[in-house]
């Protein structure tokens, strides 16, 4: 039977809660990844990703935010670029606030949020929390709030940038997020274009309006070259072990 | 090359995008489809017709919104269904002034709104017409909305319902959605848990809360007995062609 | 005793609350109704008919809420018109959200809420899924919603259009309005400006903007010729009859 | 031809606006006037006076807002009176911006709120404002916005209240309002239910939650005794008369 | 020890909030204050005033709001003022009511809020009861909201003003605002800069847009000749004097 | 003259901006800081920063933001605390929205908001770019976005960190924030109660309800120990000095 929630008739979905199955929501963006991945990476992986998850413990997994907040010039390329197509901040809290209500109308009493987009961190965690204030204190319902390459092993970032890992600042549609689409994805690669830009150098401040001047023009932060799909399948391992144990440990499972 | 969007670099997007691509965003639900169907048929059948439309006119299909406005006794079984995971009104509007605001800033000057579920309607509308306002009179960007099975053709409908059309007020996860799955996703249908159950019979007004008795526990409005595939291809067919033909009017393709 | 709210002392009021008395709240709109009709015509058939209907069963008619959701082109004509004064739909459903509160304040449990208008009907059942979420599962109050030509009979809407119902959808300033206004206030009528224009013939879709030569200049979507007091009479009879039977088997008056 | 927007056809008020025609919008409420005033008295008579004016100055009449701003214990008695229906301030506000937007789209270019419930008049001002800033600074819109009372005479009052004016604040159902209405509205008027409170005295603070005890069981504020249609006839006549001649000031009628 | 919250521990905080201490929430605004005062006024005076409460009473002044509602020109000279900082009602409102739900969770049971700028009342005073509403019946908090100059004794306002108080319509930047400053922040008054304009004389009505012209160009609407430390004192003594007064009372401390 | 806006007249405030001055909005936040240093330690360094940095550059500083976004607990500690008082998301964004906005109107080009609140930053990003966004593409206002700690400099972060930096997310009411304390407000910092507890260690995903149990009770989420004026002032000069050239070259003064 599938883990996706949405390939599910209501009446299975009823009995897989009932049985105290945890729920994972993607929250993805569509958003640049420069000319060698697609607009729809980051939900992609977080679905990918979720999905994996969910079969190791399982749980389900609902259909995906496709859409997320507001690209930002240090972490995503920004807003100039033509493909991303993001929501307000007030519209990506009232999305999680809505989907949280209903979850718990539904009885899950577990929840994952699995985010594969930087940018939607801090108003997915105002929608959980305005949801759980609206539920009130008795509500037994737990979240669990994530970005998957916080589950990246110390060793493996060691092994996949030999000379050094730039930090996840700067790992916008490059070496993991290339990888882990090869890994999971490996179709939607165009490796061949890959741009052999210079790393992005950001100042410790944001101009508005954008800077775009700053943004390398392919919107690749730093180089995605080295890249492959052994390094994703490692790192997804990494995600998927590191986020299963995540799950086991605070739910009890 | 992909019609979908989330497939695509944002370098080959953007080129579509400045030919003159049309943009079809699927509006789907999450919602109790009864026990023989998915939860997701909504996004899944304004998905997929999206796609074929899209590849016949050469436009592209955005990410579906995966969730939809409140499901209604009447057309959709209520809210006390699990599994049925609804948006508030105003952030079902948010959402799509959004993303209207964000393809309008992309260059897309010709979008379509494809709805599967009957309840988005008004508040998909507002959204539009909150995103045109925003942007102005001389905006330059033409929205259609439509409900994929309006375009049906009175043949069909006469001929997939040899004991007559019980009109489209009933048909939540009856023949046409069920006929329409076993088309484009024959792997996700249970034929053999179609209820039997006579078709719902409502009085001419709502009351609040649900009267939930008034609607069949499975959830299906009426009964989906004599879906099949072929029926499926050809609703498929008329809604196809009749979507293409209005994009192609409209759109002065 | 009047029937009307808005003409009763508090004290008055409060005694015929805590009798039972059922609450009537009708939802109009200010909206262009071609040029035999005056713009407040939903809110004063809404009224009228609710006052028919208060006098009936012992209830009470609140003021009417005389703005509504923009008009539609295929149902109203559309915003372009003079005259037509509509709200955001996330005005309309406060206004409502706030009013049902308001009557659970008072103690009233028993609230209808009676459409004049057919734009409103998804952003008024917002307002009142609001309200009663606010209000938290043990209110006590029970609100039905009815847009008032829907208790038209069968064999009425037979012998009123003797040439065939075209259907509700194009009954905007039509016959049935014309008839109802000529019974309840024809000195508001203008018969002889009637327009001659064939009926208004629309796809199967809505486009943004609003392709404004597809309205007839007029504003009316089908002649209202044939329109008479009699049959208005008759129409009023149907819709009086029919929600004071609702009201009292829902309320089990 | 009447002065009432709602009794017009779109065609015949979209010439008046051609024409240049003052709108006058009533601003009431649905709130407790003790137990010898309606309801509805604050509408009521902000209609009444706006019609008056419109006859003068050749303007029309909006449909009024029904339902106001929450009722504060030093103006109105409070929220814990039965029958007193108030709306939130940002639904009060939004009410007026749009209503405001939708006059500008008409083409109207000279506005008048008539302010009839005191609680009204910050959040009507915030909407007015916010109507204004939406639509830029060329919009060629001159909105005044008044409370109807302000416009008594000196001398009038002097007469009016033999024993000395206890100022506006305490005038809730008192004297000037009950006189007004046996002017306007004799038959809503229940003489002979006046009661003989001591008017109420207020400390220089309020108290949320409301101090029920400060305010007359009766609410009213201060005695309604000594009203007569005469004192009404010769209020309305200062006021009509100073709202014309503000009004043809202002906009060099 | 402080009285200023915001040079408190949370731990010292804690046991003061533990032993019942009432705490006061300064609501000023950033407003234009003629030429000899400074834009902080509101908030500085609001913030001296609670100071010397709290000292009294035993309670704790929580940081200022800095920003307050828009300025109108009859009470503040409007927004078209360079240096006014204003914000829209719904922030202001929104503040308002999350600010009173913390201190509710704190603890704290005895609320005031001291208003500086009179265009706050009617935003803050909804934030209040919004804030009420969400906390429930139960909730055990109670909120005093006042201006600081209603204090202000009779006999006072007749030393203060020997000509004649010209009420406090007209008193801002005038004397009572100056005087107050001469008495806590002398080093901010330049009085050597105080216009010598007659007192503004506004109409019994408002224009949107503003009439710049009804206002002086110094934005001071009567004249603050006359203004001294001594006369700061002694109205700062009646305000200390009865603030503290009230709040004995009606907390019962 | 003083470089705090609260402290000028708008006259002086007007010559200033219309000279060019740079406005500095602090960003702060009432929120626990351990036992050892005041509630609003966020607000007061930034104030004090913006404050160095404006004499330095002539620009100007606004009335600090007092309260901030919600603490979390692996950067501020927790909502639970008491005397942490935050807003919710959409509050904070709108007060920054109206704040930038109303400088624009001043005739403000320059405009930095320094934070000392982590938690703020995603909001008052939004808050920028909505306030941009209602401004239009030719407003002419820049604005820089700042966290103060961003501009220590490598070599100081190691001579303050002689056992290695931590790392800045632990840094909440530890080393760097006790220093800069000792340095601007000794007189608020209570060193003798710097709690000795180990520093927190955080899971890479946060679990809403908070967990209180991962937070250290005291707050401190690594230890102060080691904190002093004199690292404070070198920290303070790092942070002055880069912010103010940061200024003058993205300002080009």
């Amino acid at each position: 039977m599938s883990v996706h929630m949405d390939q599910l008739s209501w009446v299975d979905y009823e009995r897989r809660i009932g049985e105290g199955a945890v729920v994972f929501l993607p929250c993805g963006a569509t958003e640049q990844h420069g000319p060698h991945l697609p607009l729809g990476t980051d939900a992609l992986l977080a679905s990918a990703i979720s999905a994996e998850v969910a079969a190791r413990v399982g749980g389900l997994v609902a259909p995906a935010l496709s859409y997320g907040y507001k690209s930002q010039p240090k972490c995503g390329g920004g807003q100039h670029f033509c493909g991303t197509t993001s929501l307000d901040g007030a519209t990506l809290s009232a999305l999680v606030r809505d989907a949280v209500r209903e979850f718990h109308r539904h009885g899950v009493r577990r929840l994952v949020l699995v985010l594969g987009h930087y940018e939607n961190q801090w108003f997915v965690a105002e929608g959980i929390q305005l949801a759980l204030r609206d539920l009130g204190p008795n509500a037994g319902l737990e979240v669990m709030r994530l970005e998957h390459w916080d589950f990246c092993r110390e060793q493996t970032l060691t092994d996949v940038f030999p000379d050094g890992f730039p930090g996840f600042a700067l790992e916008h549609a490059a070496v993991i997020e290339t990888s882990l689409m090869l890994h999971f994805h490996p179709q939607l690669v165009a490796l061949e274009k890959i741009p052999d830009d210079a790393p992005a150098d950001f100042p410790p401040y944001d101009m508005y309006p954008t800077r775009t001047e700053w943004v390398p023009p392919s919107g690749v932060l730093s180089s995605a070259k080295g890249s492959s799909a052994a390094k994703g399948q490692r790192l997804a391992e990494d995600i998927v072990d590191g986020i299963a144990a995540a799950v086991c440990k605070e739910f009890a499972l």
